[in-house]
């Protein structure tokens, strides 16, 4: 029964499928990296008319569940030259599930010069011309001429003026449930999409079964304990509702990893005006939300609405590693100027971390002074209107790198790495390193455990329990990213057992199943395998799995070098 | 005796000291190759401190022997990330021979924004501040000012301001006995020496012992039969004397072979206007001078002084691969605007290879239309100025490519693949593909027995024996790469048995010898092997053996495409 929906963008063919058999069985991350393993060719050009692009939610995406509203995008990035999984919030996950839509696959690429927009309803697929009005328009204002023609709850992938451009920092955009941006950011998502000369995606589930639960009691009890896990975790319960992802600044500053000047020092003396505190007390002086759900069903309410003096929006979704960027890396001390650069990003459709961590390389290349916030939101401007600036800022900061020719580039396959200095948290840099998705703290977030004391506590200076730590990391969150929970969830689960039971009993009582806590660990190994094979052979070998050569300096305040050997970190994926 | 000099940046140590053992028996790309094989990290980034770049003149390099003129140099590459060993003429390395220099090594990063002369002399080596008027200069009047400062006839190698800037695309230049320029043209190693901050290196063979023959006679005797074969042969000894490589325009279209517009046909209408015989009866009506060797010695001559229409020099070095990739490439049915563009790519100092089948892309991109010679020349005086597109332009047909989110984009291991199209010359194709060097036609070039019918004959259009050919041209042009020779007695020597076989005479005469032909060939192996192994290292792997999938097109006018397996493309490295 579930709907497996192939739209070829060269022919314009719709295929509506029962789901095929090799994938029955996957949901969200799994189905995306397992398809891409299977059905796209390694070597291709991400641009080119053999990538695909797969939307997939998770296993209880649009099920009652708190927190179960994300959706994985997949595809081999134009970025990294790796797999990609990048997931989202937003409605549109929620949708396909309701309408019980297993995968949305955009194949080929049309020959014509035209944008399309895909319309996903119960009655079918279609394939309609994009409005003129819309190419070349940024993501807010699109989004909302979409919904006047499409109907103002219907869902919306969309990609900005970055992703037309196929630039290689370009994110794919979804509506929230106010209209406002979430996005599947990381990896150039944007730019497959551009390549199929796909707009936007709209999907409506008017007359939608909704999703269908096999044991509906079972599933209401074990729902309610994995939300009271969620309620009762300090963390899920009362840092992130209350402050957002953006209280980790003042954290990381005290730990000495919030990487400053381009990765040169790990604290710095202006970190609480840019932190979670001062963000969520202007939010309650000016009259902005300071917590919002990027989802129906969110209890965690970590995005906000953050608005200007008078009291208008700005942005939303605006975190952490976002103001850490600017703010910290960048030197930019001050909050309105950095929601004015996270607004344009979401606005011209790119990854705000690639770009802004692009935009410290910008700084580093001497293109603009450290801690012009002015100048770094004119900069960040430059994409939508296509300069060569433009492009090679939104193509990246390993673009910015390699154009202004600087050895101090924050990458990992050609990704920018986040927020967390890998010197002083080297549990989250053996992620970076290994992570078949180039450096991603979201992989495997070992910052929970050398920072956050979630789930135990490894020294974040020292080497030892780091490999353990983000290998099991980095395959229990290849099946949170199937289950379409929010990756936020893992802060509870890791630490009460019952929440990660209860997440468990839940897919078992949707589907009749009966898992193990050890299966759902067999999925992430499958996945993560599938996802290094694909790597491999696209042409990644262990070489591949370094850090930059720069972090063999001495990081202050703690003077920490990255010191694993080559040997170590190849241990992350000896499982 | 002889003398293996490394120059550390860094510290600025100097340390003049024996050939170590491990490299004694080598010389020219075996010897830079071996070297960065086993000297220089291969996950080291290129521009930083851990790379190390090494001149080193062939075996025969400053000898009496006919075209013995070539200089070596090697590190890993910024533009491919793998091995380079990229080779130039010009003056310098036969007075490295002269002065028994066996190779020149510069290691480190200096800390301080200063450029530096490294001034090599019998006395010894200096390491001086840059005068300050060269810093940011063009290669030709820079020399000019060094050669007025360190004597009119001191070896020159020069970066321009694109080395300076560590683009991509920046090559290293050499003067040529008339202070013109050559170049050390392909992977970027202009960009190493900028990294390093060598503006320039000078050599002064004042009081040099000259190069040491053990058995002159013998070496005698062998040079003579050498000349004879080189005379003799009509591609040496008619075709590149007279009209230089750009006989090959006519050639290649006649053959359907001649990438026209990126490459998307072989044949174009305009071939004769650019092709070498009227380059010839340019220069013959216009006083310029037809035929000209890079160094002292040539007897193929190839080179020539292109002279504007008042009889005013414009350019030396005006090859076949330039024209095509404006000529034909890039729709420019101009030879004097070509010649110009050529002049500005030596002057600024990037590779006129890489950086005219970049303009390429450019007009691919819509940048400036197709054919526009003036926008095209405009395009690359953009280099010099450091603007964001000069950079994109400046690092290569890939980043351009990259920036403007294309497909068609002919590169291979991000190296611009020049003038022969692999549909209809699959030899070179192969070569290509499979060097370690990125798309490289010198690597391998069975251009020669598909085309020209030297070393017999292979059909250009068809699969059969092409393995075999490029495989075994690979081989030859490794060992021929390190005798110092020009490539271009592989013309002579494929055809005629005693022109080889004076060749390993001569280098048993200087050394005292008794190497064989089977030797030559081992040595060849050696070199790739080590090549191929540093790769492999820096995280090359078969699937960067492939050619950029727009090949799969079929090409006008023999509707030919791209058809080697994967599999068949591997067997040129199974030896």
């Amino acid at each position: 029964m579930t709907k497996f929906i192939r739209i070829d963008m060269g022919s314009k063919a719709v295929t509506i499928g029962d789901c095929p058999e090799k994938y029955a069985g996957l949901a969200g991350r799994g189905l995306t990296s397992i398809f891409v393993a299977d059905e796209v060719k390694p070597t291709c050009h991400p641009l080119g008319k053999y990538n695909k692009l797969i939307f997939a939610p998770g296993f209880l995406t649009g099920t009652s569940a708190a927190n179960s509203g994300r959706l994985s995008c997949g595809a081999k990035s134009p970025l990294t030259g790796g797999i990609k999984e990048s997931n989202t919030g937003g409605t549109f996950g929620q949708k396909m599930s309701k309408m019980d839509i297993k995968a949305l696959v955009f194949e080929g690429i049309p020959e014509e010069d035209k944008y399309y927009v895909v319309k996903v309803a119960m009655d079918g697929v279609t394939i309609e011309e994009a409005p003129a009005e819309i190419v070349g328009m940024g993501n807010y204002e699109a989004i909302k001429i979409l919904q006047a023609k499409y109907g103002p709850k219907a869902g919306v992938a969309i990609i900005g003026p970055a992703g037309e451009m196929r630039l290689t920092g370009a994110n794919i955009s979804f509506a929230d449930p106010q209209s406002n941006i979430r996005s599947a950011g990381r990896g150039g998502l944007g730019a497959v999409m551009g390549s199929k000369k796909i707009k936007a995606v709209v999907i409506d589930d008017a007359g939608a079964p909704g999703v269908t639960i096999a044991n509906p009691e079972a599933f209401k009890s074990a729902s309610k304990r994995f939300t009271n896990a969620l309620t009762t975790h300090p963390v899920t319960g009362q840092g992130l509702p209350k402050y957002g992802t953006n209280i980790l600044i003042n954290i990381l500053n005290e730990a000495g990893g919030l990487p400053t000047q381009n990765f040169r020092r790990g604290r710095n003396e202006w970190a609480n005006n840019i932190g979670g505190e001062s963000m969520t007390a202007n939010m309650e002086a000016r009259g902005g939300k300071p917590t919002h759900g990027c989802h129906a069903g969110c209890i965690i309410r970590c995005s906000q609405h953050y608005v200007d003096a008078q009291g208008k929006y700005i942005t939303s979704g605006f975190e952490y590693e976002t103001v850490w960027a600017l703010g910290a890396n960048g030197c930019i001390d001050d909050l309105d100027t950095i929601a004015y650069a996270d607004r344009e990003c979401d606005d011209v459709g790119v990854d705000s971390i690639e770009t802004t961590v692009a935009v410290g390389v910008a700084m580093e290349a001497g293109i603009i002074p450290w801690g012009d916030g002015k100048a770094a939101l004119e900069l960040i401007k430059e994409i939508r209107k296509g300069t060569p600036l433009g492009r090679i800022l939104g193509c990246g900061a390993g673009a910015v790198g390699r154009m202004y020719g600087l050895t101090r580039v924050p990458v990992v396959k050609n990704q920018a790495i986040p927020a967390y200095d890998p010197r002083a948290v080297k549990g989250v840099g053996l992620t970076y390193a290994t992570t078949p998705m180039g450096a991603d703290h979201t992989s495997g977030y070992a910052v929970a455990t050398n920072i956050l004391k979630v789930g135990g506590f490894v020294d974040p200076l020292g080497k030892a329990g780091q490999v353990e730590l983000s290998r099991n990391l980095q395959i229990a969150t290849a099946a949170v990213d199937s289950t379409g929970m929010c990756l936020f969830i893992a802060f509870a689960i890791l630490d009460i057992a019952d929440g990660f039971n209860a997440l468990v009993d839940m897919i078992n009582a949707r589907y009749n199943l009966a898992l193990t806590g050890d299966d759902v660990s067999a999925l992430g190994k499958i996945i993560l395998k599938a996802e290094r094979g694909f790597n491999q052979r696209a042409g990644f070998t262990n070489a591949h799995d370094r850090l930059p050569e720069f972090f063999e300096e001495e990081l202050p305040p703690h003077n920490v070098t990255w010191d694993f050997t080559d040997e170590e970190i190849d241990e992350v994926f000896n499982f």
